[in-house]
């Protein structure tokens, strides 16, 4: 017989699967979940003619090779939607079958003929070959079950009647349904996947601190053992991840000191950034902090408080790093043989070298930084946050990041990317957990709001994970300058409930910092990345009862430990923004009203979209302020806000359903 | 050496290409041109750090396995595009290529540094370096050339001014673009494909003709010699395509009669889609209509007045064709061994067999099949108009298609697919060169715009070409039922505008039948499907003059031959539809302004957007309409429109920029 060319083998697989959601990049890069959340998959699916199409979703956890199967449903227009649900860390695959059923058609053409009384022993006899076929196909009991509904069908002792009952009987449909017709069947021709990584990488709550400004005296260089006695007031004030800048030795050639200067003093301290000196490198940890064990003491303790220890990945050198010696090729030279320092001209960082991430012998020193990261999984540290990744090469973190996670699917990594949107997206597809982004610019109602629904309505949201950080160390944004107590308020609630992964520069937020280093500039004034301070004091104007309201709302309402419930809603006042967020279950629903002007009390009617909340469209419910503790009665859609920022700028409003019943003591659930 | 996991072999390859468009569906199905269009190609491009970098599209034509080049340029935001022209039929690829371009960077870090004295002779000699190494890389003359601007760059006997205007002249730049390092460039993973069609398939107007009815005598079967005295008319009102319905025997097994009836009169001539008969099947005629020679002399004379003649390609039999008795294999058999004809419950068609395309013996049908499409190509057949293509498997389309453009890349596939709109984009991905569409349905402005930017500004213009039908002898529309005269007009200035390919279901269209066999039904009063008709009566109505004006200036206006130019302007008014369309070269400018309600005149006051248009923002211009020769002299972008539908219910205007020279003859060119 002539071949069909061999593009067409698939010939008799009529059926054709098609826009596929989600899948990122062509099937390129995966999706990202944490377990208990679900994967919903939705697909064209179609073929030729009017026969009935039956389509599965199929999926596994990798290394098990046997595939599970979760029903698709047509929704309109030949788009197919489906669910499975992750249970557990690591990868899943997931892909698609369809099929052309010649059974469901069968059944449905036979159901249109007894409509009209156009149905013949015919008929059903065509429906007998096929369930004799399925019997086939079927084991233990239900061969002889199918048998016997076949021979029914063509039974010549049995009234039409009678036949049909049997034809369209559900017990037959269940049979059919295990055993179909798959021998044609289209299988989608990717596997996607999924990588579930634990509950953290969707919901943190991330407090920034250098652990050389945690002396109890002013002056002194701190230690880990100080900062163990910050322990309890961060605790407090309910952050679960504590980011430590990095602990290792700092370089001495080009120190930097006070205000970025190129002429340290022999007291200034050093950026912690300018990694390496005679001490050691990115497995050593600076004399000042302590010891290796003085740090593991320390992550033991925050972990006894309930906060993990999160390290800081900067994968470049000072002059003095032991790599510059003893791997001198894994630098850049000039032509005057000195190592090329970090350069953006005209600006020069002579106290940084840069890694030559394609030099010749590129394999060995990719090896050499996945073993910092090994080395300090070894030490009991879970989460990285990666300090410029944008400017070390793609691919170099693609491998890292897989081979990491390979053994350490628990392992979180957070990009400090500040950089141009695209290469910000490409690093968190690529396997960062969680990504830094623009929050900090995005200051008026419109911005934020366009911001978000890029970030959570969008494809984005299956593999980027925002973290809102209101303030780093680099980042005092001129909102906070210029807005006082208010705005650090504003700044915190929006990034605590936009986001359910999100930071403080610490100690400088909680006490409102805002003395920028000259006019123009986001630079602190007395910068810590170039000395030492001291910040400990009682000041009254503190933010920390604030701050450990809103972790505890965080805490006790699922809602915002997730951004996709995220709706935003019309409020007549440009300066008022209201968003709701709500639990997958829909059983928690928080309402957010912030007022974004520090100066001015800003008031307005706002209209809720009570059906996306799933309230009735003239409910009467209740709105419970987490924040202040107020419950105001509401009904329907427009209600109005007024919000003070000298108080408090903002409303976290918990919707409860009023319960409709005489005898119940309270009458919200 | 440790290898880094083979997955990361390309771990220098710093550049990503993503995001590429156009890419129908991941690169797994072409996009399509005609000679002399462009491809314009978009990518995001970026990497890691701030290096520059150059990109480059790839293209060649198969089987040539040269890749030419042609630049990309950066727009804004890591997006990058580039072009190429097609000019031959067949199948192009294309592809891109990225990469960190040293010299580039190199060369823009020394004009910063030059800006604030920064340079030294270092950097200079790291120009060196990289100079010397292109000349590695160059051929002929140019070796010398570049090794002896790398000595300058090095000459101690040169000033640093010197060798800094040597460093920086364009010279240099044009030898390195042409000899650039490319050691770790990205190549995008995927080679894409364009498949250029001739220019009918762009641009074309289709005139359908039931050859049995062009006897001069009433009552009498017409023939192929009858069919060569219409071409005279045909060619007059402007028509390049005639496309004749099945030409083959038609069955007489439950023929089908007037209005459809089952039991067909012995006069009756059957429906032309009932193919075969004794007489032959796929590949023979129906003996009333003439021989083959008669004809291919048909063909001849056709294309002696510039018209070619698609056939239609209806791949069912009737109970009589001879495959039936031949191959019964290929149809599918009910449990009482009769054949299962077309049936779609409660309706039957019993004088239809479709073939079974999944039959095990699927591949000498589909060559069979095959082989009725070579048959009509050597008669000199290049254009098939395909009945219910979605009503057969789509890839024995895609299979059917490809190959017979392997030796026929002139061939063109109208795909007459009047089903879900999936299915109808996927027919046009897997091959067919025009499409029907919902077009005679869509009455309303909001339903014309909607439907026209869904074709023409999503990627559905990649690979979907539509044809646009007011009529054919299955749809006789609601709007052209009640509408009278005035609704033929505005539909057929619609199609033969909207769309650079358009066809009418000719003499019904002309005379403007508009009786339907019964209220709510689209179906013709005398249906031409199952009766000969005799349309050559002189009817002083005919559309006949206007079909022929509004066919010349599709002719006379590059503009109308295609739709990539093609917006929508506002006017006041919901019952007048405006848009325009432009020339690639925007030489050729014409807007469109259709009053849709055939009943009433209609006016108001047009917002033509100017910009888009390359006309100045108040610049005077001049609006000659080509159906009525009227020119109008226009300001800005406001001006007054008002149709009555009983003279004329279109303006189809060429706009005309002024020349403002005293001394030109004719102040518009």
């Amino acid at each position: 017989m002539r071949q069909v060319s061999s593009t067409f083998d698939q010939g008799r697989s009529r059926v054709v699967i098609e826009g596929v959601e989600p899948e990122i990049d062509g099937g390129l890069f995966p999706i990202k979940r944490t377990p208990g959340e679900t994967v919903a998959v939705e697909a064209d699916v179609f073929g030729d003619g009017h026969e009935v199409i039956s389509c599965a979703l199929m999926f596994r956890r990798e290394p098990d090779d046997q595939w599970c199967q979760a029903p698709m449903e047509l929704i309109v227009n030949d788009r197919w939607r489906g669910a499975f649900v992750v249970t557990e860390l690591g990868r899943y695959m997931y892909t698609l079958t369809a099929y052309v059923d010649p059974f469901k058609s069968w059944r449905r053409d036979l159901q249109k003929k007894v409509e009209v009384e156009q149905h013949t022993e015919v008929d059903l006899a065509a429906g007998a070959i096929l369930v004799e076929a399925a019997s086939q196909r079927a084991a233990g009991t239900e061969v002889k079950e199918l048998r016997e509904y076949a021979q029914m069908l063509r039974a010549k002792n049995l009234g039409l009647a009678d036949k049909l009952k049997r034809a369209l009987c559900s017990d037959l449909v269940g049979l059919l349904e295990k055993y179909p017709e798959r021998r044609f069947a289209t299988r989608y021709a990717k596997e996607l996947v999924v990588v579930v990584e634990r509950d953290k990488a969707r919901f943190s709550s991330w407090y920034e601190i250098f652990p050389r400004s945690c002396a109890a005296e002013p002056g002194r260089h701190g230690s880990f053992t100080d900062c163990e006695r910050c322990l309890p007031h961060i605790a407090a004030m309910g952050f679960d991840t504590l980011y430590l800048p990095p602990i290792h030795p700092i370089g001495r050639t080009q120190r930097r000191g006070k205000y970025i200067a190129n002429d340290a003093g022999t007291d200034d301290p050093g950026s912690p950034w300018a990694i390496g000196a005679q001490e050691g490198g990115h497995k050593s940890i600076h004399p000042e902090l302590g010891t290796l064990d003085d740090f593991k003491r320390l992550v033991r303790k925050a972990n006894e408080y309930g906060i993990e220890v999160a390290l800081d990945l900067a994968f470049q050198c000072s002059p003095d790093h032991p790599y510059v010696t003893q791997n001198p090729e894994w630098f850049r030279r000039r032509p005057d043989r000195t190592i090329q320092f970090a350069e953006n001209p005209p600006k020069k960082y002579q106290d940084i070298y840069p890694f030559d991430f394609t030099t010749e012998g590129w394999q060995e020193l990719w090896h050499e930084l996945k073993s910092v990261v090994d080395f300090w999984i070894e030490q009991g540290i879970r989460i990285f946050r990666v300090d410029n990744p944008h400017t070390k090469p793609l691919p170099f973190w693609q491998w890292l990041i897989t081979e990491v996670k390979k053994d350490h699917a628990e392992t979180i990594f957070l990009a400090e990317a500040f950089t141009r949107p695209k290469v910000m997206y490409r690093l968190a597809k690529l396997g960062f957990s969680q990504s830094y982004t623009y929050f900090a610019w995005r200051n008026t109602k419109r911005e934020l709001i366009q911001y978000f629904r890029e970030l959570t309505k969008s494809e984005v949201r299956e593999y980027f994970r925002p973290s809102l950080w209101p303030n780093t160390p680099d980042i005092l944004t001129e909102y906070l300058q210029f807005g006082g107590r208010p705005a650090f308020m504003t700044r915190l609630v929006l990034a605590a409930t936009l986001g359910a992964n999100y930071g403080v520069y610490g100690p400088a937020f909680e006490l409102c910092v805002d003395r920028a280093r000259e006019p123009g500039s986001e630079e602190y004034l007395d910068s810590e990345k170039y000395q030492i301070q001291n910040w400990h004091s009682g000041n009254a104007d503190s933010l920390k009862e604030f701050i450990a309201r809103v972790n505890r709302i965080r805490r006790e309402n699922p809602a915002l430990q997730s951004n996709s419930g995220l709706s935003f809603h019309d409020i007549d006042n440009e300066q008022i923004i209201c968003y709701s967020k709500q639990s997958g279950d829909r059983m928690n629903v928080v309402v957010v009203a912030v007022n974004l002007d520090p100066h001015h009390v800003q008031s307005g009617w706002l209209s809720l979209d009570l059906e996306a909340l799933g309230f009735g469209g003239d409910a009467s419910y209740q709105a419970h302020d987490q924040l202040t503790g107020a419950r105001f009665l509401w009904q329907g859609t427009s209600n109005y806000i007024e919000l003070d920022p000298r108080s408090c700028p903002a409303h976290i409003f918990r919707l409860r359903r009023r319960v409709r019943r005489e005898q119940d003591f309270d009458y919200f659930s």
